[in-house]
């Protein structure tokens, strides 16, 4: 197969990761004898350096001309503690979920047997979990008006959502759903807010079609402590953009570090891959960010385009370096100086070589 | 000291937990010669069975001439399985909150010692946690238009903010820390919502107010993880409406039942005290429902009257009634059949005769 993947790397540790995203990719296309060409783009704050642009016109017509998207993170400190600045680095972000019209978020969590221990929670009450997030991702309060008043005292935001923009991700989360355990969990705020209701009557009204699947509501309050009480009860969960932000990172605590969330952004013609962590502008440039999650979403990537056994050699391969302890700080308390390239490198060898890679 | 309270059981389990609360301050009044006069009145799912609206005239008007409110809880879950009803249970304790200009909601984290065992997460990550969560209760998205067009294909939500609402309740959350850590976090979605930068800009403008307080910023989705993984680094939490009913609820995971988490909600003329678990109704009427909430809401409301004595007495009390496991279910694995009624009783009789109670 041939893949015209843009990558972009974006700040803080972004490139550090998608570095070993690309390199894992790359063994795949040898190993497996496709054609990955790989195209860099810039985005954020390191695109606003070079161009004044969080999201500069080439970036999007690079993305709009490939057949998907690796994507590392935005983001600065700097711009997060200035609420004045006009440009920032999110607007790269954001702005290529909606001109790429990539609706729906997927974020798997899925707790690893070999890291049970390295979680908040304990370990009878995670194992086994396996959950996918569907997060909206194009509309919902991240995309309505944004007024601030001409004094600069009166701020709003408004949530808005159309019927369609629910359907189209329900009927891909009902559809997950039937492929697992036929369960959805859709999470809104319906006993407050007039667009959570009209997402349950969506739902409500498509749930008939999908009879084999079995749907539950949650108000997002409540939906954040079963998510932590008892992850074991939800399979798929359904939800608008900003509780999927906040429930999909959460779900981090389950995982043991947010340095293991990959996702998909996939819409009608395009498709993005991401680690769903950030910048992490503080362990930049220090060898240290864990590159897993970029992996995972290459996995993802893969997957996409029904190259299943190539995901399931990539996924292996982690699993593998998770076993071993090849992984960076946040998870390893056996070895040091296991860097965030090294993990790149292991699993790039194990690609190669699936059957003699070992630790001795 | 002549205290006139409105007392609104409300739904589900509300007259249970409420009738403790009842009886606690009863006792308190008879041991310190207080004259606390009880009015109840209805409101939620229940009012609206009596009187069509879950929140009738005389209920305001009760509380309004009140000095203090006690409330049980509201919502049904007939109600929330419908998108479509015009008139909600939670209309009543939303409509009372705006009414009673009841702006900050204060909701106190703290992890019992002997509870440590009781929560989902690791004992030596959540021991000592003090957390004062500080929640618009008034703005934000909760109180903004809503709209559903003529057609039912569209619904938003407003999520508004005046900067003297942002003022009002940063100046308590900063006060709150001086007595404190010193400490203060704001949680918000600054890189996405003009709302949000617009707490954030106030907040960095009042913070050189209080030099003495070191304040921190997050974004909601990193303090839904930090909440978890490290809930020992927060002292006061500010956040908006929305972000702090999620926060909050999600902080009940801490302490090992959302039966715990009391509530104080202040206004300018009015206070009312309320445990943050909701209506449980499918735990209503079995003399499960955990009364501690309801009991430490009702501590909160002694203190807001300069009672200190009387409330350290009745958390004394709750401290004794968990050390002895005298406790609903949700805490308890000692002793069966330990009703709601019973930890009530158990409190009472510690307030009349505090050297005397014991198991034995
Ligand atoms: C960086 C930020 C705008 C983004 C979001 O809120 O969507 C991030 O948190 C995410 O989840 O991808
Ligand atoms: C019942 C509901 C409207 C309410 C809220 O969202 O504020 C509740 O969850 C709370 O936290 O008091």
């Amino acid at each position: 197969m041939k893949l015209n993947i843009a990558v972009l790397p974006g700040d803080g540790a972004g490139p550090e990761v998608i570095a070993q995203a690309v390199k894992v990719l790359k063994a795949i296309a040898m190993e497996f004898n496709h054609v990955f060409n790989f195209t860099n783009g810039i985005v954020g704050a390191s695109a606003i350096d070079k161009t004044g642009s969080p999201l500069p016109e080439e970036t999007i017509t690079l993305c709009e001309n490939s057949d998907a998207v690796l994507f590392g993170a935005i983001g600065n400190t700097s711009y997060d503690l200035d609420p004045n600045t006009k440009i920032r680095p999110e607007q790269g972000l954001l702005g290529l979920r909606k001109s790429l019209g990539l609706y729906a978020n997927i974020r798997p969590v899925i707790a690893y047997e070999d890291l049970l221990n390295k979680s908040s929670l304990k370990k009878r009450q995670i194992k086994d979990t396996d959950i996918l997030i569907y997060r909206e991702l194009t509309g919902g309060i991240y995309f309505g008006d944004k007024i601030l008043s001409q004094d600069g005292n009166k701020a709003s935001d408004i949530c808005e959502y159309n019927r369609y923009e629910i359907e189209r991700i329900a009927h891909l989360a009902f559809k997950a759903a039937q492929t697992r355990k036929g369960k959805l969990a859709l999470v809104d705020k319906a006993n407050v807010l007039e667009s959570s209701r009209l997402w349950r009557r969506v739902v409500q009204e498509l749930a008939p079609q999908y009879p084999d699947v079995n749907v539950d509501y949650l108000f997002i309050d409540n939906a954040a402590v079963e998510l932590i009480i008892n992850p074991r009860q939800f399979d798929v969960i359904l939800t608008e953009n900003m509780f999927g932000d906040i429930l999909s990172e959460e779900a981090s605590v389950i995982v043991g570090s947010i340095g293991l969330l990959a996702s998909a952004s996939i819409g009608e013609k395009h498709a993005m891959f991401e680690p769903i962590h950030g910048a992490y502008t503080k362990g930049a440039n220090k060898g240290i960010a864990n590159p897993i999650a970029s992996i995972l979403s290459a996995a993802m990537l893969l997957e996409h385009f029904g190259l299943d056994d190539e995901a399931a050699l990539v996924r292996e391969g982690v699993d593998k370096s998770i076993k071993l302890q090849i992984t960076t700080p946040d998870l390893n308390t056996k070895y040091d100086h296991i860097t965030t390239t090294k993990v790149g490198d292991f699993i790039e060898d194990f690609i190669n070589n699936p059957d003699e890679t070992n630790l001795n």
